[in-house]
């Protein structure tokens, strides 16, 4: 089955919002064998959202939207939806007494302009969210099935699982799916992987591989269609273990595994705690990790020393290394780390200094220069780097960096 | 002048990449009263690049595309909008010789992959590249104009920026522009904003107002459309006046502004240093904090105490404060606080201690439950909160309440 999604919401198209909605929908209906063709974003304007919807049926027959069903005056969508099927809104009592009884549940007073999210396309049947205000709708007939979910994340996504996975499921012929591995790589280029994969990929078929460049490295997206699930599991086990004997540690898990987890997975193997001193990256490494439901058994702290008088006092970096060496050089993220290592009772430490830019460059140390220092069981060691990019993209490279060369230095 | 986003890619429509370039392209054209009226996500199909298109073509004439250009053999944007303009691919002669020199320039070989990103549809400007190996391309013709662009977003957005804004901004009329404002507000929920400034919507006009719900709280779009640029500005004032009146301290910014950036530049005017003490946000308010150029004259740095002993070690919580109360508690979030302002030497510090999910969670403490603590000169603050959401939205909304929760008590 294929399907089109529309993304509803002046926000999404002036650009002051990122939509995610269509990404994590695509990826709950991929396994069923439902495909997203195409995803079409438009403003909350009645004729253009009635436009986009019939369009998209009459190129799939099913449309998936999102946005626009919220208790503001901007939120137009049922409006327009029920245009396309030539029906009014009607007052729906079942949501108005949920609406009613959430408020009551939240000991909050509802607001007059929550009374809108009461009224439906007739003939619409609700989908009960009970994440939020909202509920989606599923509304069938003579253009096609439209189903309309709200704009919050969180609620589009769990309703989406709780609701429309499971009645879209009953739909499908069981048996063909679209079916896909990702291959997480760190540490080599796009154009370099190509060039080591591109001999391979005529092999591979009928599974199709992309590239798909990001801030921590490389994914590899491997790729079956119209497919039994049993053939589908074989080609991509077949494909995933051609690509990851080419590659070798280059590929560090799939799926969405990030470079936090097989850190995180691996050190826990080994036993090892971790700490972290980081300057330039400012707690993002930390984030990461700590991102990681149950990190807390390996990862036990660390310190954001962005200020030297703090790499001194919270990690015993001496004054005089700073002085003669500067913040960002070898030998202040060797007493970085050992000094998380140190203060945190830790078995693997990673360390990083750098400067992120857009000031602070010299001709020595331009912008993008880093220091990342590793500790192994005792054993110290740095690396220097230079990362390209903006402030933000230096930053990540530095902690995806950070993460990888630990990783890596790990024999698990 | 209207225009309409393609954007390119396989993985875009699959759901495994989120794409920003819409919005990026979006917020860059709006000062020059263009305005992007749709976005077509598309897979990598030439057939399906082709009929976006060309319907895009056949609604506003003129097209952006993101995505395709790159050196790998799923990248196909050139071959379908030159089947679009009825023209073949030719090698270029200027593409190849900057290819060569940068590959030259960084020191590597290059690889063989990118011979194909010398060709170029015929009749099409090259935009030169010097952020990537890939050039944007300006194709003009019978069925209008298409400027495409690569998919990698700091390339596509320096590239428009230096490229595509200047030409475009030669063919729009002057002084007519879409013009917008935004608030950004934290602490009220979104149905309570609606509550408030309900009343007001009218008044407002011709400036319309939209609500952007996010984890760090409700933004607040002010929108005057087709208007002189001193028009614009003036209404704008009026508009943004009058909100941020009726919301008081509940707005903390404008534009992109961020928490962190309105607390470190109140910080800044009090002559405050700032320190943390971050347990389940592990980093988090520290990232966003240091994510601000020129934040090291405000910010000295932070302790991730994610495991109970380097609450002990790091920041001097006492063992029977934690055993007692446990680390998610009012006496541990106030030891914590304390703790941070100390070791840094910091005149203000703010605290995060909670239980940020999936599991961990109690009757007493369920998920979601967070303590925030406050040093401001000396004197120590806590608040607990219950958050709603994922483990990430948890983190996000415990880190934007921690810096709108320090902002509010500094007088600035």
């Amino acid at each position: 089955m294929d399907i089109e999604l529309v993304t509803i919401g002046t926000e999404l198209v002036l650009g002051f919002t990122i939509d995610t909605n269509g990404a994590t929908l695509a990826q709950l209906l991929a396994p069923l064998g439902i495909q997203v063709v195409r995803r079409t974003a438009v403003p909350d304007t009645p004729a253009v959202i009635r436009d986009a919807v019939r369009e998209a049926l009459e190129r799939t027959k099913v449309v998936i939207t999102t946005g626009g069903l919220g208790p503001t005056t901007d939120d137009l969508s049922k409006e327009a939806v029920a245009g396309v099927f030539g029906v009014p809104l009607e007052f729906h009592q079942g949501v108005w007494d949920r609406l009613v009884e959430r408020y009551q549940r939240l000991l909050r007073k509802m607001p007059d302009s929550n009374r809108s999210q009461a009224y439906v396309p007739k003939g619409a049947a609700v989908l009960p969210n009970q994440w939020g205000s909202a509920p989606g709708l599923w509304l069938e007939g003579e253009p096609g099935l439209v189903i309309m979910l709200p704009g919050v994340p969180h609620e589009a996504t769990e309703l989406a699982k709780a609701e429309v996975v499971p009645r879209l499921a009953a739909r499908v012929p069981a048996g063909r799916v679209v079916a896909s591995r990702t291959l997480r790589t760190a540490g080599i280029a796009e154009s370099s992987l190509a060039d080591r994969l591109g001999p391979l990929e005529d092999g591979l078929a009928p599974v199709a591989l992309a590239y798909l460049p990001g801030t921590s490295g490389v994914d590899l997206r491997l790729t079956v269609r119209d497919i039994s699930p049993d053939q589908a599991d074989r080609l991509l086990s077949d494909a995933a273990g051609t690509v990851r004997g080419r590659l070798g540690d280059h590929c560090f898990g799939e799926g969405s595994t990030t470079l936090a987890q097989a850190l995180l997975e691996r050190a826990g193997r080994c036993g090892k705690k971790l700490a972290l001193a980081e300057s330039c990256t400012g707690g993002l490494v930390g984030e990461l990790l700590t991102a990681v439901p149950g990190s807390s058994s390996v990862f036990l702290g660390g310190v954001v020393a962005y200020h030297n008088a703090a790499k001194e006092r919270l990690l015993g970096v001496p004054a005089e290394v700073l002085a003669r060496h500067g913040a960002v050089s070898e030998e202040s993220v060797l007493a970085m780390v050992r000094g998380a290592g140190d203060r945190f009772g830790a078995d693997i430490a990673a360390a990083v200094t750098g400067i992120a830019g857009p000031d602070g460059g010299t001709e020595e140390k331009p912008v993008g220069t880093v220091w990342l220092g590793y500790l192994v069981d005792g054993r110290a060691e740095a690396s220097r780097r230079g990362f390209s990019g903006t402030r933000e993209e230096i930053r990540q490279r530095a902690a995806a960096g950070a993460l990888f060369g630990l990783l890596r230095r790990l024999r698990g």
